[in-house]
């Protein structure tokens, strides 16, 4: 029988596991938001996962059950392991990725680097904490955030009141002194099996990921090794299945902070699906079905991601595609069948080659006529 | 608005066509001819493609039409031509490629490099070319022969008796001595544009594609320029839209003679989906909306392809997902949701890397899990 695993979420990151799954020959079954979402090719279920009578009727018949999202409710989680379905990654390490505050209690305690960080329940607490760390800190909703959504700059506990209106502690994080974002992919099989991909640069803007550099280029070794440690110690002692995305700091001082988790195919391993052997989203399915997990060595020297942030001011996408595939043969377009909207992430581009100026100025050119 | 495309037929080469039309954005629809074929997730029609009525409701909408394979009759073409439906090929090329007596009187007739042939309608035809050329030629019916069938070797107009019973002429042709048998993929766009990947070679068994090594090992330049000039002349004077593989023997005295053509994503291109910046399929599909068409580099000095012919002897390929993925991580699979039977293909593995022997020991080491 062909292995059958079920996605709740319909969003592009489901969709993008569909490929895969065809060329593999698994079936992917999709528990879509709406009608129409991007993975509405494989979209046989369309429902609230926050139902757990309709989550558990799609997971009816599934060998495993896996998200494009972390946001299914613990209660619901813990209905699929009573009704003993498969799931990956699993209610506890979900909880931390639920949860930025349970994220860096739990980072703490396993001794990995975090920025200096406390959870406030006051504006006294929080203006405290302002006080002690420079004046200026970051305050994040531990909830619900995403894409720059849910994080502010403040300097004072009033900058955020309407966030204390809600009743929950927050998260006040030091304001990290950095040279640039980095990302370390990894994947792990329930039975233990780990795989990490080169680390590489992420370029924020606005608080989205923008581009991917794939390596990190100019990277000391040591630093590569210990961010290659810090997502291993994250994957095996929270439990984590499937992909895992550390997004880290590079201090100006020269070492490693820990700056989000993401527990499903992340952004930052969009470059993979040109430039790796295997890819994020094969991987991903490998591991939740506790296959063997693939080779994760770079295709070429260089491979860079741009994402495509609104799109097209007018028109589609592929009304852009004479002008785009014309200009650039060599690069990869990936398009997510999802409306165009002022910074919503609707495709990316990836190019590879051996020059990295070369690659960069490629794949911003193929990325830009898809957008402006 | 995104472009949709109709594919008629269901099998594995449409099956490969949705990975990438979901990664571009492109809707893909299929008329399947049966329930459950290997390209069932994009089959949106079940039905007979010999049927005009059928295929006209299916292709209601679509921006242009394509094929899985060559068998759609030409009364099927012309209605849809009838009807301003955009297909690509269209019926000029595809009756080329639907008859091997007509394939061999309009190559020659471009003066392109053929084996010595002639059309047979009698047994005494057939015996005086069996006497003119060494005593021992190749038969081939005209129509529906593939992978082996419908071609013998025959040293007298008896071993066809079968087949002149139906009344039809065959086709004779020389036996060719040849060193290897090579493949030039290419591709064309309606306006005109042609790309052609590296000339490989292709390695049968049993009549039947078993292994292609990308580029050909060891091949003289003016070979590579001679193939690639016969891909090109056979686009442009026959009008071949969408991709066109040549299958050419390498003949003894060092000259390359065609073999066979196929108008549609072929087997001997396989290796391009994980060998070659931009895949036959993805190619296709540019090609047949008119498209811009990709960079062809190989993306690895080698890659080797292996078909998985018949399948597993019990039980499913599925199954030796853990023993295979385990054995050969950088091995790319590709299964088609077929069911096993001797002979059959039903899936390829593609290895690449920097050394021909180390790929193709992984690529057969890969192979061979699945299917015995």
């Amino acid at each position: 029988m062909r292995p059958i695993i079920g996605v709740i979420g319909g969003g592009q990151l489901a969709r993008m596991m569909i490929p895969r799954a065809i060329e593999l020959g698994f079936e992917l079954r999709v528990l879509a938001e709406t009608e129409g979402m991007s993975a509405s090719l494989a979209a046989t279920a369309v429902g609230d996962y926050t139902n757990v009578a309709t989550v558990l009727e799609f997971a009816r018949d599934v060998d495993v059950i896996t998200f494009d999202h972390e946001h299914v409710p613990q209660h619901v989680l813990a209905a699929l392991v009573e009704a003993d379905v498969s799931v990956h990654p699993g209610p506890a390490p979900l909880a931390v990725a639920q949860d930025k505050i349970l994220m860096r209690q739990e980072l703490t305690r396993l001794g990995l680097p975090v920025p200096v960080w406390a959870s406030v329940s006051t504006a006294a607490e929080l203006d405290a904490f302002i006080a002690d760390n420079g004046g200026r800190v970051i305050v994040k909703t531990p909830r619900g955030g995403y894409d720059g959504k849910g994080v502010r700059i403040v300097t004072a506990a009033s900058d955020v009141a309407d966030w204390f209106e809600a009743g929950d502690p927050l998260l006040a994080e030091e304001l990290v002194s950095f040279t640039r974002e980095l990302a370390q992919l990894a994947a792990r099989r329930p039975s233990g099996e780990i795989a990490l991909w080169p680390l590489v640069e992420s370029i924020q803007q606005d608080g989205v990921c923008a581009e991917v550099i794939a390596p990190a280029p100019s990277l000391p070794a040591p630093l590569a090794q210990a961010a290659a440690d810090i997502a291993s110690t994250v994957a095996e002692k929270l439990g984590v299945t499937g992909v895992l995305a550390v997004e880290l700091f590079e201090t100006t001082d020269g070492t490693l902070l820990i700056n989000e988790l993401a527990m499903r195919p992340h952004n930052s391993g969009h470059w993979t699906m040109d430039g790796a052997v295997t890819s994020q989203f094969e991987q991903h399915l490998r591991a939740v079905l506790d296959l063997p997990l693939g080779a994760t060595a770079a295709r070429s020297p260089w491979t860079v991601m741009i994402n495509v942030l609104g799109g097209p001011a007018s028109g589609t996408i592929a009304e852009r595609y004479p002008l785009a595939l014309a200009s650039q043969p060599a690069a990869k377009f990936h398009e997510y069948g999802k409306a165009p909207r002022p910074g919503r992430k609707v495709g990316h581009v990836n190019v590879s080659g051996d020059d990295l100026d070369d690659v960069m100025y490629r794949a911003r050119a193929a990325a830009a006529i898809l957008k402006d």
